[in-house]
């Protein structure tokens, strides 16, 4: 009988109880889930959250892995009481969550929904206002991992003229792939719509930011739905003043809540929506969480194990 | 040399010229290309439009086919001098601007980005916002011909639960496909967003109204890029008054421009877009047209010739 501490915050502990239990009977493995105060030593696997009581992992000497309910582990992946083995959360239901944000935000910006939605004043504007076609708009997806590569795949199935950039080469069908320094300048300047879909690394801190912004084709879209800490904040609202970016859709950022005094929130050029384009789905993570348990328990390589060098 | 009569409104031939001399000529058709006023006996093909001069077409005694600019033909197939066989437009820039304007308001509608719009006011609405998966979500689209089946299998595509409806029975792979009167009551009874894609015919014509609005369900969403006649406009306003439509966004209207004066400019539960869902291109679209006069010319069957009985 396995030892499996649910450590996220307890409010979530309802949402998982069951898709847990569920998850782990589905997949033949027989375990308590337990909740803080717990002995650490009795503990097998921990379900891992940022927002969780557990962020000493020193005490878990028997703790074989750390399941991470969130994608991005940036604040645990650096963490040096962290010794065991860390797995990230690639949840279906988070995947497609993330897909529908980001093609509904791209389409909102290609069909330029916001300008019909703000002029409902009996002037019939059809004359200039005819979107052009999917096939004659160049999105740009940064970052190819298995968000990103899915988001970019949907939007050239829906006609885009997509490019996508990763930090090492990668290749998609439909998708023109870029990568390294050169790459990223070469898919900013055509990027007439750009999605940021990348992890929270040392290397993409303020990738936009002053320089890389200026690069965008004038009046350009920015949709971040990645980390907050991909953009200079400072940078985009001056750049959203020049009119170099004509809108931003923010989902993600450094400090969240977003601060009410924040100036993203009054700011015309700016949507912001409440870190909600990619949140895990109960029943699709507990899936993933209890696959990996089989997998440490049968010895086989676990399902999106972090390389702790690279960050993610 | 063939006589082609360019009989749509004027201001359009700067924008047709171009397109249908270099249409013509990659299909290999000698013929010259006039504007009205001309000799009625010495025209071989019309391309036509409702908006265009030539309305009677008793003189154009040497015509071989009628070939409309327009997807829909209502105003032309029931006029009186047409003896002539008459070609609907179907066009690859019509049908893809119609699948992107309905995927792009179908997922505004499902992702709810006008609450988000309408509430920047600095509070983090995350809880009870975040919105259920396309698979969790039922859309309905009524009509399944070209564009309708186009636009049935790109949202079945995004993972969209999707029912479409037809007069008479179709498969589509991924779509559950109804028809008939039953089968449209089932239809509208799942239908939280509704998409209305059918042709206008004297079966069509108020096919939403205040019994069939009834059937769907409570705060359902209305897309309609079909035809302005599909709706019982007062209907719609009375079901929007109860809640019980919750939202509609209309691109075509009985009378279009839409007047100023209209209940649905200045309604808060009511998007206009000024007819621009579905716009013939002129490149995509010339070349429909060089390629049924090939086909004429060649003894072969026509693309899309209208059923005068069906009248589409």
């Amino acid at each position: 009988m396995l030892t499996v501490l649910f450590a996220d915050r307890t409010q979530n502990w309802p949402a998982y109880e069951g898709a847990l239990t569920a998850a782990l009977a589905e997949a033949g493995i027989a375990a308590r889930l337990v909740l803080p105060p717990v002995d650490p030593g009795s503990v097998d696997y921990i379900v891992y959250s940022p927002r969780g009581p557990v962020q000493d992992f020193t005490a878990y000497t028997r703790t074989k892995a750390v399941l991470s309910l969130w994608a991005g582990v940036e604040r645990v992946v650096g963490n040096p009481t962290l010794t065991q083995p860390l797995c990230r959360m690639v949840d279906q239901g988070l995947e497609r969550g993330m897909v529908e944000w980001v093609t509904g935000h791209v389409l909102r910006a290609h069909l330029n929904i916001d300008f019909f939605l703000s002029h409902q004043d009996g002037i019939w504007r059809q004359a200039g206002h005819v979107p052009p076609l999917a096939q004659d708009r160049s999105v740009v997806v940064l970052g190819l991992g298995a968000l990103g590569g899915a988001c970019a795949t949907t939007l050239a199935a829906l006609g885009f003229q997509v490019t996508g950039w990763s930090r090492t080469p990668k290749t998609l069908p439909g998708i023109t792939c870029l990568s390294g320094a050169e790459g990223l300048r070469a898919a900013l300047s055509r990027a007439e719509i750009l999605v940021t879909v990348l992890p929270n690394t040392p290397e993409t801190t303020d990738l936009l930011n002053a320089e890389t912004l200026a690069l965008l084709p004038r009046g350009a879209a920015i949709l971040n739905p990645g980390r907050g800490t991909l953009i200079d904040d400072a940078a985009l609202l001056a750049a959203l003043e020049t009119g170099q970016i004509g809108h931003a859709t923010l989902d993600v950022f450094r400090v969240e809540p977003l601060p009410p005094e924040h100036p993203y929130w009054a700011h015309p050029k700016v949507t912001v929506t409440p870190h909600i384009a990619a949140e895990t789905r109960p029943a699709s993570a507990a899936r993933v969480i209890a696959e990996n348990i089989r997998r440490f328990e049968a010895g086989e390589a676990p399902l999106h194990l972090v390389d702790r060098t690279r960050g993610y």
